[in-house]
């Protein structure tokens, strides 16, 4: 991830329904497609009970152009109608950081 | 989770080394304690092959506080002794929000 700051951090959390069908696919398709956006910086994702993805952006206009992205809002849609019980979207922005490494 | 604004977050994620045990017991308490901290807020948490904690908070002065606690410093330093590889925390503003529900 580069190095920038200040940054933005969107925090999505979700809980998904039965009907997962093409969600892995999908998931991947919007990681690759995010990553095309400008002002991309970096995404991490986990999930067992609940998911959450963080997505990395240099400024709160390349989250908006992202949000709006065509692709991207046929997702959301689908996301809606079959893949998520629930969701929950934070747009923060990242104040400070540190890290440990072994 | 009270809805309460502005508020804080604090991402916390992590890839483990293959030395878990007692893991989950201390990430358990760990969370009883931050509940009982000043200014919590809420918790949520993810883990396949990275975990992502994100923890909310009333303000900076109560992650501060947090942070201090005598039992999570000493499971701070257990953790970069034993559970973890790397981690990195980013303290962040919620400056937006918005949901979905089914």
């Amino acid at each position: 991830m580069k190095n920038t700051k200040p940054y933005y951090a969107v925090i999505f959390t979700s809980t998904q329904t039965e009907k997962i069908e093409g969600y892995t696919e999908m998931a991947e398709q919007m990681e690759n497609l995010a990553k095309q956006q400008e002002g991309y910086l970096g995404i991490e994702s986990a999930r067992n009970s609940i998911g959450i993805t963080v997505s990395y952006w240099e400024s709160l206009d390349a989250i908006k152009q992202w949000k709006q992205n065509s692709e991207h809002l046929f997702t959301q849609q689908k996301g809606r109608e079959q893949w998520y019980n629930l969701y929950k979207v934070r747009i923060c922005k990242v104040e400070r950081e540190y890290e440990f490494e072994k």
